[in-house]
């Protein structure tokens, strides 16, 4: 577990949030949101069997530099044959979006592995809500990323009696949109990692970049990843 | 993985189910009534670090008996301080029922972690059910029990549109209920593991124990489990 936010003698005074946190675009600008409401936030980071550490390592250093809570949990889904964590399954290059189509990159359960571990976490800390990055837009055939899904799982939540809400601030946003309140929040793009591969670089080429380099460029600035990872070559 | 039920052709022909299984009383009865209405069963199993592996050895032992296909599925809970899993707290000895008291036995958010790694299996194989042995009599007081909380977890399936429902066969029936029910559907009790502790003959004294014994004490019979021990000795 890492270093408790501690700012003087606000502490007692916040209420707490768990973050669902992969140090990736989307969760890195749901997280400062989170801070930016005033919450005192703990970070949930999983490893679910991922090609790489990558996203892990990144979503550690991110906690650390906040010098937030954060806890590491290790998922083991035997059954799964996600492109995302098979390595006999390679991760698509094909077009962002096809209507209807779940992609090979989906895992299985996955939303509701980690908002169940995210539930078990805030009930033990008395946290108010739990934050997610999910996003309808640029994910709308996952089928655990829909806003019924997510209507669904605040239902348990009231069933649970716990007083905790699910917020999904960038769930109805477009990419281009997401980096915009993530700028105005200060997020620091430079050292967030949404690539499915695990290179030194981004491969640009998987859906996840693609959906991020449209992003940057609808907004008009080049990716801060990018330009940081290509002034050290 | 365990080995798969494969009964001649008939193989094809039956609806899948994944049934949440701890060796115990309740969902031995629960596998053996999913059994009785002719899925081809697959178990899962979670070490969740309870305090003895017995639940575990317990549970394989009848899925290996059954010739089930089987999962035994690791999970860690840092943050859980329930007497069933941290050593610093004891298994409590009190009253079977105490109003509005959530034991220390509850452990967070469970049984939404459990159903939710559920979801994932059976999404994977194409399940058609899940069954949970859930009792909303007997542990009234855990919050994940109650026939409202598994209502909310049915809407999650609903949204998730993946055509699984969740079946819950003992929720409202009392201990010596569902006895009755195992008895006609010739449960092998004697194999079966309830305690709590997981010392070599049940410690009797523990809630689990007590229910089990005031459960086979109102229908009239010996517990097949203490007597196969209690002749070992």
């Amino acid at each position: 577990m890492g270093k408790r936010n501690v700012i003087g003698n606000c502490k007692q005074m916040k209420k707490k949030a768990v973050v669902l946190f992969s140090g990736g675009l989307d969760s890195t600008t749901v997280l400062y949101y989170a801070l930016s409401k005033g919450y005192e936030v703990h970070c949930l980071i999983f490893d679910y069997g991922q090609k790489h550490k990558k996203e892990i390592k990144t979503a550690s250093k991110i906690a650390k530099r906040l010098n937030l809570d954060y806890n590491i949990i290790k998922i083991t889904i035997p059954w799964c044959k996600s492109s995302l964590v098979d390595k006999s399954v390679k991760i698509p290059e094909h077009k962002i979006i096809k209507e209807g189509y779940v992609p090979t990159t989906y895992v299985p359960g996955r939303n509701t592995i980690f908002l169940s571990y995210a539930v078990s976490y805030a009930e033990t800390i008395k946290a108010r809500a739990i934050f997610l990055g999910v996003n309808a837009v640029d994910f709308s055939s996952y089928p655990d990323c829909t806003p019924s899904y997510l209507n669904a799982m605040d239902g348990v939540l009231k069933a649970l009696k716990n007083n905790i809400k699910i917020i999904a601030p960038i769930e109805k946003m477009s990419k281009n949109g997401i980096i915009k309140l993530g700028l105005r929040l200060k997020v620091p793009y430079q050292y967030t990692w949404s690539c499915y591969n695990g290179k030194k670089i981004p491969c640009g080429t998987c859906d996840s970049c693609k959906l991020r380099a449209k992003g940057f460029e609808e907004v008009g600035i080049d990716d801060p990843a990018i330009a940081k990872k290509s002034s050290r070559k």
